[in-house]
């Protein structure tokens, strides 16, 4: 972990964690609510009962603050998937449970992918390198070392670990988006917890069947 | 065609034609090297060495300029898609070139699944009902059609042409972030015309590979 982010996770003790908490909280509501990043601070204070110096106090602006949603919201499912590397389990089986976790990261923060390059874009270079270091390559690590060994196992075919990463990811990030095809191309009302099933399941597929070639 | 987007499409004559295309091609500019669709009226009149009030003669205000973009990048392209289905091609070959064929928008264009899905986000319901209409449903009725042949060909298997569709977009929409990815992951500096071309060609591969089942 990058200095940056120790001393983002670190720097509060528990009684102000909550507060810290709620701020995070209502800013990922609102950029859900809203369909945008462009969250004003006044508006995240105000939806977490908060004033909206303690922003400022906590993440030393709107880019320390969205790197901390990151964090958040990515750290456990990071963990989980680096976990599934250990396992003693197929490596198509594997990728598989790989795909559906970072979906339902997805369809709980449709925002992450668009957060992640807003941050990288208005952020200083270390900000970049942070988030590179801490979610892009890690990430990455575990598609690359999965495609690896299904490879090595015979399951797959040799793709490159760099396109099935942006393949995985952009279906992903569709999600952010689908709503709004759902809505006015197909006349359905965005994603029910049935469709968000079946689209995971669909988009496992057509992926898993792009890597047995 | 809507009665917007004819409006908007036959509101102007031979000469205003060159100050409005000056004001496209100054808005596609920025958006592209900031790398974000948070561009003022005045930089985009002031990069097209205009006065900003032609902004709102032509277009009526931002979401006007943002439909007129998205009319512009995509039309030929939609044309061309939808040439594709009448050639005397097998279902893999015309889906196969029309995947090269909106990755190729992409590349020129990064921002537009960004700046459709804003622009619906932000306007009025008649300009929802215009983009879904004019550009949304085109593209996926062109998918859907292919998928429909290559499956009664015998050439796929049956997949769902919406989350079909979705893969699709989502692996062009990746461009956007990608270059990020490349930088910061792999040390590499974003696309290049050869990157480009392999990336074009291994999406296309798993997708198509994702099809044959």
């Amino acid at each position: 972990m990058s200095q940056l982010a120790s001393d983002l996770a670190f720097m509060s003790t528990p009684r102000e964690q909550s507060a810290r908490d709620l701020l995070l909280e209502a800013a990922s509501q609102l950029m859900c609510e809203r369909e945008t990043l462009a969250v004003s601070l006044s508006d995240i204070a105000g939806r977490a009962g908060l004033n909206s110096a303690l922003v400022k106090y906590y993440f030393g602006g709107k880019t320390g603050l969205q790197y901390a949603l990151i964090e958040r919201d990515l750290s456990d499912s990071l963990r989980q998937l680096r976990g599934l590397l250990t396992m003693d389990l197929s490596p198509a089986k594997k990728l598989r449970l790989s795909i559906g976790g970072i979906m339902r990261v997805y369809f709980r923060y449709p925002y992450i992918n668009q957060l992640m390059m807003a941050t990288m874009r208005d952020g200083t270079e270390e900000m970049r390198r942070a988030i590179a270091d801490n979610f892009l390559q890690p990430l990455y690590e575990t598609y690359a070392q999965l495609i690896r060994e299904g490879v090595e196992a015979g399951e797959f075919q040799a793709v490159d670990p760099k396109v099935f990463y942006f393949n995985v990811v952009g279906a992903c990030d569709q999600i952010y988006s689908a709503r709004y095809v759902y809505k006015y191309v197909h006349g359905e009302d965005g994603f029910t917890e049935e469709s968000q099933r079946v689209y995971t399941q669909q988009v496992t597929r057509q992926l898993m069947d792009g890597l047995a070639g």
